[in-house]
């Protein structure tokens, strides 16, 4: 029940945040492709807790292991299982919350849904979750490599902190400061802020942006599936994300047909359109142009304060901060944006091969 | 490939602006339900054209037809296949566009993917094909009504003209003006806007707001498949469509932890939150409380100006906008919005049943 | 639920026996196909009551029309909608079975599983529904066609009369008698059991063969979705059919390993095997040898006679066969088998395109 | 691709013979169930290599591991994901067959299919993947013990070697003898068969029978879902199986319709039929009656005798047999016959729930 996603490049992730472990079945990913395993373990880096002091200070080693579907370094056609045990697994950070809600997360909600829930670290959902994701978009990353796609993602804005619009940004330098944003002296000023709201028991919000580059046109399904919307019901599918909204997005809502429509022309080598508010998608499906977007994230639930709450008798309780939280999600959301990205076109690129004769 | 949407409450649609028809089947419609005719008649007259002087001039009735899955007035748990033919169909207002590409439209893209396109009137890309979705999420509305789900949308903002919260709407009003703004002053505004705009041979942009109240709590899968991830998967479906954000959406970008997170409290009947930040959904689950988003629209794309472009054979063109179109596409996107969402409650109801022994 | 058939290719089909019209949505189909009418419309042909003294006297024409998908005679990508109106109507003849469970047909089940069901004509359960996958099925053998892949179905047995082994029939005879056994003999003694089987107001049962040629090597998926599996869930699919085997089918319970196993040999172009009990399918996957396969009809529950029942009321009844009905099933059987079968590989065709880099 | 079985009570297998480890996941298993994990391991027992002189004498413990989805003792609604170790792989046993193609087996068509194959033991082709099965079919089989369904198989033929009628048997018996046969004197040849088959080098085909019990009426869905299409879809998804039927089966073909129909009475509690040729389905839904049906497998391929063969290069080979394999199946497909009809059921059971308000 919705632990699945995609249609021909599939997967399916499982585990708790303090069960045995969490890992990821991908189905249907073509033979022959290399599996560079040290690639996966570097993508799961990104998105471990413990990288710096502006992310949760637990320590998660994160280290995958691959069950089947791999021999002699290349995939088999057979679905390759991914593995990564839980360590870390301080359950009694937790037992405060076995009955009370914790405002904004899921605990009230599953707690109806299911009636027997997985309390420990929030169970399912729990952000580990994402890390299965994070495994699996790196082998969907190795498969767009084959075919000159690039995914790329990083933090535009905390709080009101805003980074330039990703064409005056080097996006080769989004790893080179803890915050991941390219433009280093917003960089700068977005760890300050982040650093300012942790030191206040508090959290905040943020944004990541996506762009994808070297698409082939032609990806994307025109009715319900449209690139877009398979983009989206990706990016909404990760944990605290509010909103997603890809070109001109709502800004596009004030806008004039005449401002708004991107004239085609002909570069020599291919049909080109001269401004590109469409974000790469026409009728959705890519176009060649740089398909990017934006994805919403709202401030991290848990903060070191005490919060009004009630507990599953009904009664009114205070639920305390505990453990070890982000002050701020998106620095290691950024791999995880463009983990589901990447799965997105992975999937559509096979599609696509049945679009005609 | 991208025609069909739902998992058990699902649909599959079809048919081309200039074809024979269009229409839809319904699969997976519990046996039993009445199917109330001149209600979904009702709500195609919503979205079909010609219904005022701010939507485009073309003439449908748009009149529904039963072919299967209703016996002596009530779903029998066979598909439902309701057919609208298409009767308007000057083709020959679409003649030049068969070799030219649109800006801004899926000429091109359609082109590339499916080398054989059906340019009449866009054919397969043509917001027609929403009537379909009209007239399946009016039966999807009769299987909400009967679970005491309501599900409204709204025009809320048309360029710079945005309406206030919906908190403060009736939202009983949106049908009482063309605009579909349940504010009347506002409404006001938003129609001499796209008047304007009309006059001036271009197009506006515009959002769509959508509330789902009485929505029973545990809607929802926790994963890949959160609520508002379906939601955005259906709205970012609908032609035009640019953004989705659910309850504090992009804003919450902004905010800090302590003041987006939700209290819980005991209103002696149930378990409440004192805010609604969350949008009704808690880790993807519904939480009882009101479900509200909004839907970024672009611009139309076809303006009744002269647009630089090129032609299948990359050779530079003008095209000319032609035909009858609407300056402004929310006001009918209102019944579409509203129908995708009913959908998307529709098949998580029937999901839900099996979250639990 | 369950009328959607096929992944990529795949298909949906409505429409009850005396409502409006019935149908199918194929969705999937590459753009770019032709798609021959008259071809369509001859697969109906063979399938069509009426067409012989030893079918039903029912006398229904089956005209199809096309909906959508289809530009200037090709396939465009976009779903295509096919259309058959119900003519023949006779709704009284079945007015007498409204309160009453005709014996091993599907009233009783339809009523406690739907609560409220069409009983004209057997409503869904009719096997007027096949003629939807009939027209489906033309278009996937189209695409076959293109991949020089050749689907035939033959009548291999009716009651204790048997036709020799496919390998000695010259397929292309099957059209040339009403029973659609290719073998001339053996057919006019199967003519000759139908029309005394129809005197004694009774039915009778039969097998139908499929064969399969010139199938590409590494079609079929291999865990759950052998080639095989897929086969046997569509064959198994079709009214009246109890059972499906392939290859050496239930007869390879009593034979060893040294006399089952095909041994591999190069046969200068290709690798062959010297004898094929597998079925043309190793694995489930196909090996390029024909693959073949027995599909065995129940005799037509219909019968002219009086028989102990019981009503809805769960009274005793006597329920006495009106209408008119086939003594056997499998004449009009053979395009239906060939159909799904060709909806099957069509899909494994589109499948197969993401096996390997 | 194909690894996964199951709408709503979903699994997904992964794992090759001889890789690190086999498993499944089950997605869709209703919160609050009981995981009696030895139940789960007495299971996989039934199926485990080495439990007597008639199978291999390969010795797997196959001990499960849970890594998510139960907590306390009970299904939570995640996935649940369980793995089992591979232990005993004797990588050295397969490296004559690296280059060279078994007959019979899946080497040619995986190689032709994936180009990149797992050639240890068969990879993905082992019928060691079937123990994933017998674990989820195991959660299954729980989820049907509250519904108080009760599934069965035994062995039926060996060679031929057959069991009376199920009816004559008392299918409590199954396990007390190494064969799976409930009647003492038919299961005392079969061994003997058996075990002279061995001796001689050689394998032997044989048939499961299985019997579904206490099933609700109403299960299966009317067009291509038909019951019995979905459990013959999962039977002809376990290795080496070539037929299936169900109820009158392929001795139906020479019946009358006269003969062949179930007359309905009401027997006080519920209307019931007098004979069961329907094999408790009609129109593809379960009428309450036993539902039973037949599983022909072909005899083992690898047999411990010289084959003539080709390699890769297309070179004519001897292929010996080698290693330790089962001379007849069929004792240890009977856990699998009924894992994977339990999964049918329960995935139904689900599915059922909404197809009336």
């Amino acid at each position: 029940m919705g632990n699945s996603f995609g249609k021909l490049f599939s997967i399916t992730t499982f585990g708790e945040s303090h069960g045995a472990a969490i890992g990821v079945i991908i189905d249907g990913c073509p033979a022959g492709l290399e599996i560079d395993l040290s690639f996966v373990q570097s993508e799961l880096a990104r998105r471990k807790p413990g990288q710096s002091k502006i992310t949760t200070q637990r320590q998660e080693e994160d280290l995958v292991k691959v069950l089947s579907g791999v021999f002699e370094g290349k995939s088999t056609g057979a679905p390759i299982a991914l593995v990564i045990e839980n360590q870390d697994q301080r359950s009694k950070d937790y037992s405060h919350i076995a009955e009370s809600f914790r405002p904004s997360h899921a605990d009230y909600t599953y707690d109806v849904k299911y009636g027997h829930r997985d309390y420990r670290g929030g169970g399912r959902s729990s952000a580990r979750e994402t890390a299965a994701r994070v495994a699996a978009g790196a082998v969907a990353k190795l498969l767009l490599r084959q075919a000159g796609i690039q995914v790329n993602a990083y933090v535009s804005q905390v709080g009101d902190i805003k980074a330039p619009d990703y064409k005056k940004l080097d996006l080769g330098q989004t790893e080179s400061n803890m915050v991941r944003c390219p433009d280093p002296a917003t960089a700068e000023r977005m760890i300050a802020l982040i650093d300012d709201v942790r030191l206040k028991r508090d959290t905040i919000g943020g944004m990541v942006t996506g762009v994808i580059q070297h698409l082939p046109t032609g990806l994307g399904e025109p009715v319900f599936d449209k690139l877009h919307a398979a983009l989206g019901h990706a990016m909404l599918g990760i944990n605290a994300v509010k909103g997603f909204e890809y070109g001109s997005g709502f800004a596009g809502v004030s806008l004039l047909g005449s401002q708004h429509n991107d004239a085609f022309y002909n570069d020599g080598d291919r049909i080109r359109t001269r401004t590109n508010h469409s974000g790469g998608i026409q009728g959705g499906i890519s176009n060649g142009e740089d398909v990017y977007f934006n994805v919403a994230f709202k401030p991290v639930a848990t903060i070191m304060q005490d919060q009004a709450s009630v507990n599953q008798a009904g009664q009114e309780v205070v639920v305390s901060g505990k453990g070890r939280h982000d002050p701020c999600v998106v620095p290691r959301a950024v791999p995880i944006v463009e983990a589901m990205a990447a799965l997105v076109i992975a999937d559509f690129l096979l599609l696509t091969k049945s679009s005609r004769l």
